[in-house]
């Protein structure tokens, strides 16, 4: 049979992983596809920078659109990233009857409703297991490997950048600031790092995944987005004398507990006990714990971003679309997991009704009372204590820091009660708080 | 569309789980298939223990024959376990045009060439999920999620059982019998627990994954086998003084540094450096760590074994049947994850050309010149030292353990090695040997 031809457009990091592994393993991947895949054509804005990224062996044009269009062509391969250009070209592709299979997790989580529903109309297929941590099937597990279970919450290490920021603000004891500049200079943090380190990135990824695990529709602008700029490494520390590693989390449940149900998406700093797996994945390694009612929790560990492990994705899915293009579409999987008149509305909720428990630090006045009247304003609000820590502040013997683990509480009385707390004049700075999940 | 119709054969703790994963989740299922899955009639051997595991909402009978051979059956879930009558039933199923759902890893790895043969032959799916790992879907991992990879190498914690007592043993410092029975109390081992503790499940399920990874037959017979039941604690915890952990792994491995190649299939007691995740997976949970060039190492981790979580694989695969029955035998993924006629012959080697790196503990004299002449013998046969610890045994002051670790070679040169170095008039009891794996 013949090969099937694939379109790239991009000639970055990625599309040069998706060359070489097409190249390498061409044999082993014919052997299980049963037929072979092959670059007829890639196209980039710069063809010397693509030229000298992909070698000698493929053909290059300027002429994108030309690309997603071409009658000769069977399955584009979206890497070029970014929301305006790339949906164009995906938009064009799919209009003219060609699959995608797409690494741009942005454009799936702003625009990821019209992609779809554009590509079912047609009835291609759009693939994006290397959206969501790199080359970990993650994608394919969440809306193939778990279909037996009604998923209660996925919890994602799902950004590299920030996970070794965080892994070396905790191994070296150094400030956000610091390492930073050193993730810069190892490649591991972008010259504008924003979109990491606030935690955006995650948030794009968090959402693709609450979509296939509730079977709701892609609703990137419902998730509450908090990065880790604003992380002292005093917190690091303290987490760590009381158990806990501090991990950017993107964090997705459903919450059966209220009437109508809601689904939590959000992303943030997160307290996790370092007995976890999850607690001990260090540098710029992702993993992703999802759980199941039937299975409980299951752990997807792996290199969440890179040439070739993205390349790895791409190429997986290139390998489904291979064998599932002439089929009939309902025998391929469907977009979002479940069939499109079956996703639901069910309400992504708004940051105050999400619940967690909470690490506090307060920086108070050493004198006795202090503790009684915030642990006071805490029960007032219905907040329970699951552990108090006291330590000299070191620099100021008048001084203490006071940490609190609290027990689950809605995020709002939260908000009410630090208000409270902040407005102690024993209170000496603004309040640390930072949210804690047990994920068990 | 009416519900497609499904025999389970079996009425265990295994297909309780499925009856009740797909009663709870059935509304869940049915969106996500597209179509509700129902179970039409089950066998069992007893009438009334099934009736007591299942409840009354399912038909059962005593005529496992008849289900297998239902006309009005699409799918047969076989959980009846072993290889003779499970064999028998799953052939005939085959031959009536059904496909087949089996969590049953002994069959397989035995007969499963025969029983792929016979299916493809046919038209009809084997799914197998539920045979590694329970609910973790490292089966879809290996034949989708990696098809871009070369897959170098597998290594994986699959036995709950000896997981747990490994760990039980470190945590506590307690002997292998002990914990055996501790185990036993806890429904973590069988009554007669011999397929767990000397790797014998464990080599099934590894038999599998080698297969899928390398596009080999299944070739039980060619595993190497090595269980945990000679296991001292002394061992335990001297690998944890070196920084490694002790766990029994199913590995197998790509050897392209041999003329004409060749395949490691091996179970046995292996030291893992501490810092890796899977080393610091404790108690009955499974995790698999799978190597490919592009993607590098990923880990899969969550429960291996039990009711609902081996449930969940059953029916994750039960959707993808539902999805794909009706299809082109081409849309589907092959079972073995090679196309059948790309399979290719390369051998399983002996245990001898294994090559690892070990572990050696030598009760010796203490008296001057018995580290020179150990290290000498080690010399000749071309094994280097990475790591020597001496310690005081305790008991007898005119003896030492003697700990080293080597770099990696041949089993062959180590076994002759061995024999040499136990010869000596100076080494006074059988020489403990642990096979290291790095796994990075």
């Amino acid at each position: 049979m013949n090969p099937i031809r694939i379109g790239l457009l991009g000639a970055g990091v990625v599309s040069s992983g998706v060359v070489k592994v097409l190249e390498r393993n061409q044999a082993e991947i014919r052997r299980r596809a049963g037929r072979g895949i092959e670059v007829a054509q890639v196209g980039a804005r710069s063809l010397d920078k693509a030229r000298a990224a992909l070698g000698s062996g493929v053909a290059i044009t300027a002429d994108l659109d030309a690309v997603a269009t071409d009658p000769s062509i069977d399955i584009i391969v979206e890497l070029i990233g970014g929301t305006t250009r790339a949906k164009e070209l995906v938009l064009k592709a799919i209009a003219a009857g060609k699959h995608v299979v797409t690494a741009n997790k942005a454009l799936l989580a702003v625009h990821g409703t019209e992609i779809f529903a554009a590509a079912s109309e047609r009835g291609v297929m759009v693939a994006f297991e290397a959206a969501v941590a790199g080359g970990v099937p993650i994608i394919k597990a969440l809306r193939e490997g778990l279909t037996a279970n009604r998923i209660q919450w996925i919890a994602g290490i799902i950004n590299g950048t920030t996970n070794f920021i965080l892994s070396e603000m905790r191994s070296k004891g150094l400030d956000f600031d610091v390492v930073l500049k050193e993730a810069q200079r190892l490649g591991y943090a972008e010259a504008d790092p924003t979109f990491d380190i606030e935690g955006v990135d995650a948030a794009h990824k968090a959402t693709i995944m609450s979509a296939i695990a509730f079977g709701i529709p892609v609703q990137f602008d419902k998730a509450y987005v908090e990065g880790i700029s604003k992380l002292q490494a005093a917190d690091i520390t303290y987490a760590e004398q009381l158990g806990y590693r501090i991990k950017l989390l993107g964090i997705t449940k459903r919450r059966d507990d209220l009437p109508g149900g809601g689904i939590e998406l959000r992303v943030h700093p997160t307290l996790v006990p370092e007995k976890r797996l999850i607690a001990n994945v260090e540098g710029a390694m992702n993993a992703v714990v999802v759980h199941g009612d039937a299975v409980g929790s299951t752990l997807y560990y792996g290199k969440g971003a890179g040439s070739e492990p993205t390349a790895s994705a791409v190429v997986a899915d290139l390998v489904d679309v291979t064998r599932l293009h002439t089929a009939d579409p309902d025998h391929r999987v469907p977009h979002l997991a479940f069939q499109p008149d079956a996703l639901d509305s069910t309400p992504i909720l708004p940051i105050e009704d999400v619940v967690t428990s909470f690490y506090l630090r307060l920086r108070v006045a050493d004198e006795a009372g202090v503790l009684a009247r915030i642990t006071g304003i805490l029960a007032e609000h219905g907040i329970s204590i699951d552990a108090v820590l006291q330590r000299e502040a070191g620099d100021n013997e008048n001084q203490t820091d006071l940490i609190i683990l609290t027990h689950d509480t809605a995020e709002g009385r939260m908000n009410k009660a630090t208000v409270q707390m902040q407005a102690l004049p024993t209170v000496l700075q603004p309040i640390v708080r930072i949210r804690k999940e047990d994920l068990n």
